[in-house]
């Protein structure tokens, strides 16, 4: 904050939010700021009256620095929140300061600007934009064994999906069963829901990766894209896989053998000091060998988040992007590849280690070729 | 949008994109709009180009009215999808016209818009907020039947959940089982990701309505709220209920008779013709009869949704909104009362008929008591 000439933070992503005070809540929906001040040695939450109760329960905040607003503020025509936010911070003598605002963040809307701008008049505005997202980048001990949690839990979830991916199912039925083993968990401990629903695309719908399912049938010869995450205390370790119902088709043949190696070369060349860039170019040549061009990025940070997105919106592995590498910081490695009518992902979510890289997950990197009979061998049960 | 002064509509709500253009996958998390041109036949789809595949898919556009822009654009400190869209507007003819943005939705962050206004600096900005949701305000009677199918899947999944609120589960696994019941939906159709996961505070926590669950086992004396929502094709019938594993407490039994009491009066005082704040009017009355005074607002309305919320965002129910019900407006009405150390939630989701109401689910509308011991009786399977 000092670097960047701010001093208040208003702090609106819901994983920042989490980061810096514990707050745990699906209230999201409606506005709700962490405001952090820069010669103050607590943050001040403010939201909705019957959210306050959730800020006692979850946060390390002590109770006078949580701050409800009336229901009346809620998605109404005539009040608006920041409003009544903005007359806060006047109060308590923040009105002529450096504010810091995240301006891209889903919840923080135009209107939600615009309101602030209005009602505090003589701040000074600046975008500060990705400062706490920056911060965590680089995960503690704690939160690496919390992905650790998660990432058991999504191998647990890839194999329930696939044993459910048969000709005696509709793609509904996969999908609940994903969504029963992640947000169940282990027997261990207990899991959480995904900032992400289970994708799902199947058939020629594998060549848009962010279709979800339908209450279609598996036939013999789809080929089905499971992407999923596991999710343990809000932290994310994305697994994604592609499954052929019967023989896979020739496309998938041909393509298999090149994304895993170019996602086993990728994985063997990380180490720390190298940037995000020069990850990509690993893939980027490995795909030249095989006279392919893929244009879309090939992963991203991730760790932390909340609905619509686990992608911590930092770095991203792809050309151009000079993030060097440390340890503990923690990327999905995805490279997907989508085509006219069919697609394919195999990808691994990983922690840079002080030599390498570690995977969370240890899942046979590979299509996944299913029996399209396994349900006569199978009881299908979960209890 | 003539009224208004619009010329050029910039749909950034994914229930609006929804709605318009049946426009259905997991991207909202990166930017995307439909452009809507008042003496244009046919939207425009903008996004990114891995999902333009899935805008062929799902929308009834033409090919050419589906515009991808690079990945590069993606979570980028340099790039902002929303110079790329000002480009394309600019280039169709549409940078001096009068523009609608929403302005208080999830997906159109305070940056998008200062960037659409720098890149479309000839253009001048409306706010076209809740524009088209208050379209979607009146379902058609295609609309209904997918909620009627929505409120059977939460009803089933209503009842699955209280299944597993008993002291040899844990939290997580009464969610897994009420996710696994909303994906799955019923033998006859599947179900759809909910907007909002369910909600499931238990012992004191049911004082704060939107936290979610824990992987505690539930304990003989617990309280616990569940409120979910079924889901088809987008279409949401939100249900809560309260659940007492054992005898309930006290306070519960005080107060459960009079939410009963006033959630029956209102649903018998709905009628087209009267206002919203009529209906909470009937509530207040009930409650001011016990003593007791409610701050938050009784109701919403409720339908097509994404995440992160099932409301609508135009009318409520509560005290001063004088939105004048029709036939085939629909509401969650969810009489909550929050205290210090418990809350209770019973709700229903209606449709408003010719000459008064109906709801989408039966379920018995009262606090529902659990035996501690029931799963001595249940083998607690689902397949």
């Amino acid at each position: 904050m000092a670097e960047r000439g701010i001093e208040v933070l208003l702090v609106t992503d819901p994983a920042n939010i989490n980061y810096l005070s514990g707050y745990d809540a699906w209230s999201f929906y409606v506005h709700q700021m962490l405001v952090i001040v820069i010669d103050e040695p607590q943050p001040i939450w403010i939201g909705r009256n019957q959210d306050a109760n959730g800020a006692k329960v979850t946060t390390w905040l002590s109770e006078e620095n949580i701050i409800p607003y009336p229901d009346y503020y809620i998605h109404s025509t005539i009040n608006h929140p920041m409003e009544f936010i903005a007359g806060k911070l006047k109060q308590i003598g923040h009105g002529k300061r450096y504010v810091g605002v995240e301006m891209d963040n889903y919840y923080f809307s135009a209107k939600a600007y615009e309101q602030l701008k209005k009602h505090l008049c003589y701040a000074t505005f600046k975008d500060a934009g990705l400062l706490v997202n920056y911060v965590r980048i680089v995960k503690s001990d704690q939160e690496i064994e919390y992905m650790r949690r998660a990432g058991k839990i999504a191998e647990a979830a890839m194999k329930r999906g696939i044993e459910n991916v048969r000709t005696d199912k509709r793609e509904c039925d996969a999908a609940a069963n994903i969504y029963y083993q992640i947000v169940s968990g282990t027997e261990q401990f207990g899991g959480d829901y995904p900032a992400i629903a289970p994708l799902l695309p199947t058939g020629e719908n594998t060549s848009s990766p962010h279709l979800t399912w339908t209450d279609r049938s598996f036939q013999h010869g789809d080929s089905v894209i499971i992407e999923l995450a596991g999710c343990y205390k809000r932290y994310h370790v994305p697994l994604a896989r592609t499954i052929s119902v019967g023989a896979p088709n020739k496309e998938l043949k041909r393509i298999t053998p090149i994304v895993v190696e170019g996602l086993n070369e990728v994985l063997e060349s990380v180490k720390p000091g190298k940037t995000c860039g020069d990850l990509e170019a690993v893939w980027r040549k490995c795909l030249q060998k095989h006279g392919i061009e893929k244009e879309s990025r090939l992963g991203y940070s991730v760790g932390l988040n909340y609905p619509p997105d686990w992608g911590e919106h930092t770095a991203s592995i792809r050309d151009g992007d000079h993030t060097i590498l440390r340890p503990n910081m923690t990327f999905h490695l995805i490279p997907g590849l989508w085509f006219d009518n069919y697609g394919i992902e195999i990808s691994e979510t990983f922690r840079v280690t002080e030599k390498g890289c570690e995977t969370f997950t240890n899942f046979p990197r590979d299509l996944i070729v299913q029996d399209p009979f396994s349900f006569n061998k199978q009881d299908g049960k979960i209890s």
